[in-house]
């Protein structure tokens, strides 16, 4: 088989590297094009490549990637990703977008939380992949979710579909820094991350509405930013109906994820940011206490890889019609 | 003025190092004792200190502290504690305890917590110094709190003291490698821990039944391992009472803490583990949503310092008279 | 093709765990048997891995290892290494050695720096694959090199062998914390290593002895401990003779290396340790100043991959005559 | 008696802030002025600062400056520092340079490493306080060492100046990454940094040039950079003359150190980062092998502290003919 060619927009960013990464062991894709954020983004090197993949990170073109590839990923600034997006997916190029802009469904809460946004015409399919396989398999666009959301989404989904919870839900989540991008700040500076936890966008940060929408019900997310480069793990705090005992949260995640291949139900050995960096697994585990009926969940994944490069890479097989754990174990 | 003469009994560890540290800048005290954790504890050198305190570790006794010292902090095993506090108290040492052993005034609580801890005739006073002071200076044993408890109570007793509280308290608190103390572990051991996240004790760690003891509320307190030295930051969920505004939240921390020397109000500037290491600060902040009456409370400490060894040198100068902030600015 | 049964003794510290995930990946071979240890060292869940290795860790048995595997990666303290090596070659299996038992070819000094060790019969190839490719095709007993010796042979070994260099040779070696292992102690030790840089064994450590029976040549080693978990970057100092110029050095090391598909030249765009890690590449790059006749080599590596599991495995596919790059790549 | 006004220039960046912190604690001088380093430059908070120094940053301004203070720190950009650091000289202002642009006496060596630097009329001291008081007590402008050469100087100008050296001098050193300073740049960002080591300035840096000022004699340098925030640790290879044994060794540096109260010399104990940091001491220690007559020296300090802003106060110590010690115990 011919190995379909395939482009990356935003190749030199931490997804985008991650993304060639995993396409060189993919045996059905072959990265034909990869692209700078801008169309004077270009020309650089990617060292820690050199031998895996050996092509050159050249500026953004649409032409480029109608003429070269049948699927672009996109890692774009999300004003670029909105114009660049549905340009493609036009002209017959299917789409992964790795940014935000396609995600939330509601056009008030585009505007509101990724203003550069234009009104579709095409819908987004939203690529959290095990909840979404169906719509994948014919999509033109793929919003692929946040690494918070993914991680919260993947622990609360089988509770709320099973009509399980009772009252407010918190989402406490630490972050390592890669998922603040690549662009250097302050924030994101060695001297002022090293030795230190930071809360941020606290009551105000966009993921929240995109685990919203996806769980229908208000939540409380507080993301942190703590010292290591890759993994995210997600504490959630629940209360479950009178009714509900072990049993019953046991049995509903193992209903819900036995046949996952990218889902590890853990129980009460809880996961660990170590255990899934560098993989596209996400970990489930849980403690429960009957009688406050308080049950806390903690949920991990590697935020480059099922939080981003590994998820879209995950989407395009299923999009593709390839088994789903294709260049991903 | 002849400094007071001064024990550290449990030297070697990390919050004894910091309190030989302090104690060298602290004008009226000397440490002239400093053992080991065992009678058979002793002889290790403490290479960071040469030059700033030159003693030498001796092995633990308890008739020398009683001979060389009218003050003893320690900083020992629980069980060991709690059979050379009492101990040194009937023998007229004023004991500061770092450990657990006398925290909890409920006898069966504290049986279920820390085993080894005999009923008390000589009852202790909780060392958070901002709320005991009065009972500190008249203290014979002083029980010095946990680092997660002094993060969680300066930050939630100003509004359980004005009862603005409505509903569930939760405690989702990030610390430092240090506070799980200096004996090599598995859990501690460098490559466990770097670029790693861990929940530990959850819905059963023992600083939790602390916390409930000075809040006199249930709450649920989750504990994790985040990959720095020292520091610590509590992310505090609550719900205000309908009538709560801003400006009640703000004159509330302003009227508990503004004469507080070592707890510093943020307001809506969050603190960060990095402004607080090094020091004896509390740092509190929050942010307020009106609408849903949702309060995220951000409280930082160095866990060494004001959850270890810097609160301790806070109540022993309240408990000798002294300026508070003596030795510790 | 059946896949061939492979054994990994040892396999719950950091090299067997890497062992097993590489493994995984690979077509032609399947671990059939992964054991602990010792005789009493087993049932040790890796959590990272279940999805992709699901099997148990079992006691040490050399009977179980003959009866079910073909080829087995000995990952054992050097005392029991010493024991099961010639063993299992005795009974017919091939061995790759990663500790350093079996590394040092002159009996004096093996005795000096492995006391435990033998006198062998059959006797052992040094398994740096670049350098034995023909001997490593009949091996029984592969002693593959630490991860200091192969960082620092793979960048001088080309300069030695085509007599360029004029005098010492420096080696300053920096090394992540797991190249210490799995076993805790006081020197791994998260707090003690975080913020820390330390040397050790200076002047005095057997990766030196090492180097030096594969130069030929006296050398002077440093390695330190800095804080990260895996990597290594070694920075070497050597002089050349008074003939040389960049174009000689640049293309030395071109001849050495333009074939070889794990050393990645870099001339002088210096290698870092986030360019290899987690992958089987060693790259090496240098400076030169011809006036001084002054040139610093900077080698890179994972020292859990190519300075240990997957430079063995490198092995195992040239002793087996599979590509050398199966399932490295 | 009246504290002694001092500015601050550069005040926001790390050295700048651990000025104030230092400076906060010493008892003859108070930071009346605290400026940034441009005339557009202020009104930044140090929300680590609070409760100890609560002054505003405000734009720079050699005028007031003049007007409020004796005495200035400066840690400004080169050029910045060149303008400014003459006229608050020739206005009677006493100088203490904290950049690079001084601290060369041959003006064709200071063009080349720091272009901006004018030809000066006041020569400036070296502040290497060890090395230079009898001329800093008199100093006007006092260039105080970087943080690689006072590590460097303060092991090798023992042995240089007994003349104990034969040949070569190799200089490895390691930086935590404040050492690069507070404006984010790709090479500063956490996730380039974490698990990463890179040398950087292979034979070309300029504090290369700075210790062969001072020591006479032609080096190699490497500076390395490791994901650490503060401390410093250089490994340097010597070989002593013939007739050197340890003991010569042991009594040079006993000699030229016994009585210095922040140069530790700790013989065979080889330093470590940790034993130093937020100190101003420089540790020294080393490891001779008689029969090669090779030396390898371990060098620490805490590249903000000895290595700049405690350096900088202890230097103004002498230069006020105050206890050196005074603030920095």
């Amino acid at each position: 088989m011919t190995p379909v060619p395939i482009g990356i927009a935003g190749a030199s960013g931490y997804a985008g590297q991650e993304l060639i990464r995993l396409a060189a062991r993919h045996p059905f894709i072959r990265v034909t094009t990869a692209m700078g954020s801008g169309s004077a983004d270009g020309a650089r090197t990617l060292p820690a490549l050199s031998g895996v993949w050996d092509g050159a990170i050249t500026p953004l073109s649409i032409d480029r990637l109608v003429a070269e590839t049948q699927a672009v990923f996109m890692t774009l600034p999300d004003e670029v990703a909105a114009e660049v997006g549905p340009a493609l997916v036009s002209r017959g190029v299917r789409v992964f977008d790795l940014a935000g802009t396609f995600r939330l469904r509601d056009p008030a809460l585009r505007r509101r939380w990724y203003p550069a946004t234009p009104d579709l015409d095409t819908p987004a399919v939203y690529g959290l992949t095990e909840y979404y396989r169906q719509a994948l398999a014919e999509a033109r666009l793929v919003a692929c979710p946040g690494c918070y959301p993914t991680a919260t989404l993947l622990a609360l989904r089988p509770l709320v579909d099973a009509d399980l919870l009772d009252g407010d839900i918190i989402i406490d989540a630490k972050s390592g820094i890669s998922g603040a991008g690549k662009k250097p700040t302050e924030r994101t500076h060695f001297s002022e991350c090293h030795g230190n936890v930071a809360a941020y966008g606290v009551l105000g940060h966009r993921h929240g509405a995109e685990i919203e929408q996806e769980l229908r019900q208000a939540v409380t997310f507080t993301p942190h930013l703590v010292p290591l480069d890759r993994g995210l793990l997600a504490t959630i705090y629940v209360r479950m109906r009178p009714d509900v005992d072990d049993q019953t949260i046991a049995s509903t995640f193992a209903q819900a994820y036995d046949t996952e291949p990218f889902v590890r139900v853990r129980g009460d050995a809880l996961p660990e940011i170590k255990h899934v960096t560098h993989t596209n697994f996400c970990d489930v585990g849980w403690r429960f206490d009957r009688t406050s009926r308080r049950l806390v969940l903690v949920s991990c994944l590697d935020n480059l890889v099922k939080g981003a490069a590994g998820q879209a890479l995950q989407n395009l097989n299923v999009a593709f019609g390839w088994p789903e754990t294709t260049g991903l174990l």
